[in-house]
Order: structure tokens, then sequence, then C-alpha cells
């Protein structure tokens, strides 16, 4: 049976989204799966806040997969929507996958005290900054690990004019033959 | 049956995480609830990502309710490690609450291109900012509505030295308040 991917991520927001979303949907298809992004049910774009969360909630049921961009978004961290997503698969029983565009480990992307073996650096703000070799919250990329997903981080080339690289589609692709890998290692098994 | 509150939230990077999850579970214990805050299982707090990690899951699990920090970190909209624990206990079908010390709604929180009505307001770097009612992403707030819970916003008195206020009593007490009456009344229904 293909596999269904719900794609998640803070993609939606970004000014080509809807481009954005055919090619990681090609991306799927080229790589054998099903891809689900969020704004395929364009019925519901404008739609209150209550449709666009029940139509998400609907495509999330329907996959067999996560993938979420953890792509940091406004803060050193992954989109709180994503992480929602993320949690909401996990606890399904469905393996999660994470990718990012930003390889740096969390504890780098924050400013803080330096490292010392007795106190945890802390930001300007004296809030803790977990300080494992993790790519962004122990809760989110736990996740990955424990529910039999993977975490790929790949720097992007960035396209002309792009500040950012917030579609990481490098990262994206890595993160597709991850899970080729690991479904095939599965039906092989 | 006297309901069990996962205390989900940014808590556990405060300078005194130990003394505010201490106040927040005695807050539960005079509300008649009790409070599962991550930091009870004090073996874990130095152990390994995959043992908090298994240690969060056991509590969210044990509990009955979601009861989520959602003030602002580290940007304008919530924790992802919160989100995700938000996201996870959804889907399991509890009631999850939210509370906010940050009663601005979202779209003020991100400075961003005016309103229109047929452009969506954007951020410097051209994202989309959600332009709803909403004090953040809509699934976290659309899930709190769906899943029988509410949303608290109520901005603190600022404890003397505090920059922000992320443990957010106020709202917290708030949030109590709600989940008395909405469990007083579906044991009366």
């Amino acid at each position: 049976m293909r596999a269904v991917l719900y794609l998640a991520g803070p993609d939606v927001f970004l000014p080509d989204a809807r481009e954005v979303g055919r090619r990681k949907r090609e991306l799927c298809r080229e790589a054998g799966f099903e891809g689900l992004f969020p704004l395929d049910n364009d019925a519901e774009i404008h739609a209150s806040p209550g449709r666009i969360f029940a139509a998400n909630c609907a495509l999330m049921r329907r996959a067999t997969v996560g993938v979420c961009n953890l792509t940091p978004f406004r803060g050193p961290g992954a989109d709180p929507g994503t992480a929602f997503e993320m949690g909401f698969m996990f606890a399904q029983g469905k393996p999660v996958f994470g990718y990012t565009a930003d390889c740096r480990l969390y504890r780098q992307r924050v400013p803080g005290t330096p490292r010392s073996a007795h106190e945890p650096p802390r930001d300007p703000d004296g809030y803790l900054i977990e300080d494992f070799d993790l790519i962004d919250n122990l809760m989110l990329t736990r996740a990955a690990d424990e529910s039999g997903g993977r975490l790929m981080a790949v720097a992007g080339s960035s396209s002309p004019g792009a500040g950012t690289d917030l579609a990481a589609f490098e990262a994206f692709s890595a993160c597709l033959a991850a899970i080729a890998t690991l479904l095939g290692d599965r039906a092989g098994a």
C-alpha cells in the first residue's frame, strides 16, 4: 500500500505556498508516495479557522506518515502549528519525520551564557537553553526517533531573492529518501 | 474521579522552574485537581533526552486534561514543545486548555503590512500572518475549542525584576476556574 505523507510545515505561510505545495507533492509522487499538503483543500483556504482545523485534522487522520518541516519560523525553533501536528500524528502511533534547512543545534541558535559542566546555558532572559545535541526541542526531536522516523538537517542552496530557505527542499528530498529506505526495510522485514 | 491535569509549558525553562511547578501543583490541589508538572519526576531532570521524553509521555498518558501555557516563548507564539504536547493530548481525545499572559491577538504580536480586505498581512520576510481573532496559531487555539477546552488570556502583574510573565499565574488560575466549571457542568449533566 502506498504510504500517504502529511506535509506539515510553515510552508503554508510562504508567498508561493501553493507552488511549494505542488512541488512537494510532485516529489512525493516521484518517490512513490502520496503527499497531502494542508493547502490541498482549496475550498478551505478562505474558510473559518474551525473549517481549516477540521480539514487539516482529516488529512492527518488519513495520512500514514508525518513529514514535518522544522526549519525555524519567527524564532529559533519550529513553527508551533507544525509542532502541534507532529504531536498529533505521534500520538496516533504513526512514524513522524522532521527536516530542516538549519543545521545548527538548538543551543547554537539561541545566544546564551557559555556552556559549563555545572550550570545549563541560559538566554538573556535567564531562561534555560536545552543543551542537548538536538536541532530543536527534545519533545519534537525524540518523537522522530521513538516513532521509527528520522530527522534530516540539510542546508539549502537558498533561491535568489529569498532571505531564508523556509521551504527546505534539499532537506525535504533527503527526508523522502529516508522514508523510502525505512518503508523498504519494513516491507522487506 | 479527580481530574488529573498535565501542566505543559515553557515554565520548565524558568530559573525558578521547580518553585513554579510546586506553586502550580498547589493551586491544582486547592481547586480539587491533581497537577502533573514535567519536572515532577526529579530523577529524570539530568537524564538523557530519551528518558525525559518517555517520562513526559507517561505523565501525558496518565493525565485526563491538558493545561498548556501558551505565553509566547522566544518569538511571537507558543513554545514548540508545549505545542507538541497539546497536539499529543488533543489526539488522545482529552480536553485541552490554553492560557497566556499575553492578551494580544497573534497578528498584533508580529509586525506586518496593514490589514486589507484583499491581501493577508505579511511580515517583513513576506510570510503570511494568520489574520484571525486568535491568540496563537489556529491549530492550537481551535484544538482548545474543539476538545471542549477553553483559552484564557489574562495579563499578569509581572513580578519585580521579571521582564516577562512567562509563568502566567493569573491566567493559570483563571484556567483552573474554567476547568472546574466545565467539569462541574459535565458531572451535573
